[in-house]
């Protein structure tokens, strides 16, 4: 039985199991606000189909009364394939149900073709199988595709993707009847923001943001536990923010966008221009910069100034608890992390400033497992959901942000 | 019996027919999930204690089976008092159950003293309750103030208020002191919203944002059902995006500020500077501007060029489906409306330019309604919720923002 079939209460059960490991039938009572019965009630049939079962007794012995049963997730009750797709390679990550990898991989991609990468990632799920030691009758549940660009979850349209040069591809159909598997595609950057969410630097979080700094500059912000996707499909988009120097102008077309001063690419320009060396490479002004060099330290330092701006903005707007940074960027974030730093403590409004900086180096894989989670949270977390019921806005409720 | 006390399926019945208005039971059980018999059984004691009531029939008469029976919040079940405090003025409004206002009234403040203000509020909510004609065994439930600032409503201490210059001041325990009525505080920005959410141009909506131009400008972020409220206290303080001319310095002390722009303040200041007229009021800029002089409209345009800029911010971060535009400020929008559109279009990145934008004047009763709104809301959203459940992050789900 699938777990949209089963009850709410049995629904309610299970996500809290996953989201805090084993617990006994009052702490999953006390956790929900089930009764005794309702509790036991929801979780037998969750049992008998194999989603959860009897983990044995906790650690700590209770001091009167027989120790009480724990009841935990089954993770290998199901597994999911997360594929990250970028512009010359596919990274994939197989994960069992509670998004613990089993086996990654990654492949080339010879071209950018949609028949090709379509192909590939069939290719790439096959291999992941066998890494796994999977065999025939082992069945993977879904596959998690994430992209950078413009993508459409609902629809599964990637709409625009700059990298591959893709619009309007109807990447999850075409991806579903190449393998055989209920498929679901996803923004790399909000994929990686529900994976921190639920089992990164961002679980337990009432609120956090993960920005990632790279050749795109993104950001996945995570409210009540929830990864914001915006009314029109358009959320987190740090990199244009209108808040950087109006002297650059920006892929998307604008002036004083942050990605047009800080992505990868921006900055390699820059230090093109500040050494007259037309060929510079990133890797090479990061090294100038190491090496003392003033006006290619100057442009990491501009950079540095535009990126804390950004996060100022995003922490007067939300107030996060945390903001992560992370992507490629982060491998020379030495360069400009007392910058960031700086501008933020200077333009973060009165207690936003509290808000926790962390950077945190994530390789692709973490951003593959990321579509692992999203395909797995297609199966406790349905489409087809009622309308969300009337939640009044209790501005002191456990969800602050 | 307090709402408080009934069984969450009850809270769930009574917050589904506070939002959606009088619904039949089999309505009630397909927006809450709730079975037919649990409908029955949720809405037996909140009938039995006067919360929601039978309401007769629907209008549109069903082709099979006879008519079923609508049930209904009972308005007058409750009643809450709003008080808005601005630097020289209080103004109330006593509302029911459901919002909808019994009585307003206004009241100046001689003094800013915190002992004089508190009086002056528990003499304003004599003159509500006398307005509406309340008797004395009539009670009032709740009253809520709010108040620009950083006001802390889990403590009930107004932590900052620049208009007063109250600093740590336990506003909500000196009101209840002085009252013997229950009394939440809110920050103004953030009880409108919970108001628009609830009854006005947000009601319906996934997300939206209330931006409120004026001596301040500041905003509330309404997202999922929730209005943020930032993990450490500080949110949608869109009046301090560093997006503006650095030229100017801002009441915070930065650069940058589209308050230092944008508020009735600064724009005051810039016509000054442009006329050379150390003495010109608000209203003579706009008069000036609305008779064509080129330097004080350029005020205007530039402030409307920073405010879409903010607005900008706020679309490409949350992508919320609608910005209301409200405050003091409106009353000139005509002003910098055009810059205002432009710059949104210019900077809102791809989809967010989507984003409806709503110009809506709200006079200071509608602000104090906001009041009454968040202490109603404590009556049917107990501040000792249980941890919020597991919601895991689907991101096309009902909430898209």
């Amino acid at each position: 039985m699938s777990l949209a079939d089963q009850s709410p209460a049995a629904v309610l059960v299970f996500q809290t199991l996953l989201q805090h490991g084993p617990l006994s039938r009052a702490e999953i009572g006390r956790r929900t606000g089930l009764s005794p019965g309702a509790v036991t009630k929801a979780a037998t049939p969750l049992i008998a189909d194999g989603w959860i079962t009897e983990a044995g007794r906790p650690s700590v012995e209770r001091t009167t009364g027989r120790p009480a049963t724990l009841i935990a997730v089954r993770a290998a009750r199901a597994r999911f394939a997360g594929v990250k797709v970028t512009g010359d390679e596919l990274i994939g990550v197989l994960a069992d149900l509670t998004a613990q990898p089993l086996a990654s991989r990654r492949a080339p991609l010879g071209s950018r073709d949609v028949g090709t990468v379509v192909l590939a990632i069939g290719r790439l799920v096959d291999e992941l199988r066998e890494a796994a030691g999977l065999v025939e009758s082992d069945a993977i549940h879904g596959i998690g595709v994430t992209i950078a660009g413009d993508v459409d979850g609902r629809t599964g349209h990637v709409q625009y993707s700059p990298f591959l040069d893709w619009r309007r591809v109807p990447l999850a159909q075409l991806v579903e009847s190449g393998t055989g598997v209920p498929t679901v595609i996803e923004n790399d950057v909000r994929a990686l923001t529900v994976a921190e969410q639920w089992f990164g630097a961002g679980a337990g979080l009432s609120s956090f943001a993960l920005v990632t700094v790279g050749a795109g500059i993104g950001a996945g912000l995570s409210v009540g536990g929830r990864v914001i996707s915006g009314a029109h499909g358009v959320a987190g988009e740090v990199g244009h923010l209108p808040v950087g120097a109006i002297d650059r102008t920006c892929t998307c077309g604008n002036t004083g966008c942050v990605e047009a001063v800080a992505s990868t690419h921006a900055i390699t320009e820059q230090a093109r221009q500040a050494t007259g060396d037309p060929e510079l490479t990133m890797a090479e002004a990061v090294r100038l910069a190491h090496a003392g060099d003033p006006a290619v330290r100057a442009v990491f330092t501009h950079a540095g100034h535009t990126l804390g701006l950004a996060l100022a903005s995003v922490a007067n707007l939300i107030g996060p608890e945390r903001i992560v940074i992370s992507g490629e960027g982060v491998a020379s974030y030495d360069l400009f992390a007392d910058q960031i730093r700086q501008t933020f403590a200077d333009h973060a409004f009165g207690a936003a400033a509290d808000c926790d900086l962390v950077v945190r180096p994530l390789p692709f894989e973490e951003w593959a497992r990321g579509g692992a989670a999203v395909a797995a949270q297609r199966v406790f977390a349905p489409v087809k959901q009622a309308t969300a019921p009337f939640r009044p806005a209790d501005p002191y409720g456990s969800v602050h942000a």
